[in-house]
């Protein structure tokens, strides 16, 4: 059984990533970063997404983003209400964090070689976060060739495969493909800003993407919202 | 006064890339990464340089890299001592750590972006680390493309440049060209086994390599050795 990494946020998008890694029949060694993130409630639902997929193990790793600042996710810059997109001259979202993809699937490619990982699964998506420049198909395709040189196995010329089955899809087909994977949407969560309880607000960008998403695909989002927008 | 990012692991060849750098005409803001190596004594000799070279700011940023094993320097696989080169079936010694550089460029990724600086100074060394598949130009090649792709500056396709002035050097040249920059090679650290007090052993690998190397450049190493090899 070949392994793979997932890295697993918690969120709707990498939960589904996760599914399709099993079904394509990978080990699933998961990997979730604490990064200072508002939205820490995340790391408790990427724990019980990843306990409930029996995945082969699941680190999470603490990464201090908030260093680097310049992201509303990170610092002090306030979340965008109510506007699907917030964005500065170049169309990049002020949620946007610097360079956070490469971060993190460096360490993936890190925890890939340790446990001898044939691939590296990520959620990364270019539809809904089109402004963000390391989500984009060029970059991953650049990613991998630098992946492919990096590493004991990039001696012969092969890395880890960097797998992102999501990235060219709708927030919509994620959810039906999800669903028909037996994904339990219940445990995810998408809020930029959820209640302690992690309740979702229903009024941010990544709440009004899932709500969309769920009412394009005729489902249900089984998480609550303080206002539901369904 | 454009800005570079140079990643300073208070060793012989970051601290000269240091001077390189600021002789380029850079405003330096250096990185540091402690990273559960044995040899945290570095840290320490990273902020004595970072002070003496006047740098504009200095981060220290903790990376648990034992989380992922693997590696001599941050798990319990004894470090090779009187020789030269250690090393598994493909030539990769046992010192080298998993994604290491990718990992710390991601980081310099990062904080270029935050900072608008327009290099990334990094003492990576294809000679003396030949077996490590993450020093070789053509894999700093590949992580360019990539970074010209990665972040807000990607959205036009051009990245901060990673400068990689030591690649190809000797150490005795490294050494020289240091000296004539005004190094003080008397705040560095190279010993991959140090006394609490930071004295060298004089045995190890790297002190071999540095040893060496100021031999070949007709200078006497300022440090100290607790049984010189000189």
């Amino acid at each position: 059984m070949s392994k793979a990494i997932v890295l697993l946020s918690g969120g709707l998008d990498s939960t589904t990533t996760l599914a399709i890694a099993q079904r394509d029949g990978h080990e699933v060694h998961a990997m979730t970063f604490r990064y200072g993130q508002r939205h820490e409630i995340e790391v408790d639902a990427a724990r019980r997404v990843a306990t409930a997929a029996g995945v082969r193990d699941h680190v999470v790793v603490d990464i201090d983003l908030r260093t680097f600042g310049g992201s509303a996710l990170t610092s002090d810059v306030p979340v965008p209400k109510d506007r699907h997109v917030d964005a500065n001259r170049h169309g990049i979202p002020v949620t946007y964090v610097p360079a956070r993809n490469t971060i993190f699937l460096s360490y993936g490619l890190a925890w890939a070689e340790v446990h001898g990982a044939t691939e590296i699964y990520a959620g990364v998506n270019a539809v809904d976060y089109a402004g963000y420049p390391d989500c984009r198909p060029e970059y991953i395709a650049a990613y991998q060739r630098m992946a492919d040189l990096a590493t004991r196995a990039g001696i012969e010329g092969r890395g880890p495969q960097i797998k992102t089955p999501l990235i060219t899809m709708s927030k919509a087909d994620i959810i039906k493909l999800g669903a028909s994977l037996g994904v339990d949407y219940a445990l995810t969560t998408s809020c930029y800003e959820p209640t302690v309880h992690g309740v979702a607000c229903g009024h941010c960008d990544s709440c009004h993407l899932r709500l969309k998403g769920f009412a394009e695909a005729g489902l249900k989002d089984p998480i609550r919202y303080r206002e539901p927008k369904q």
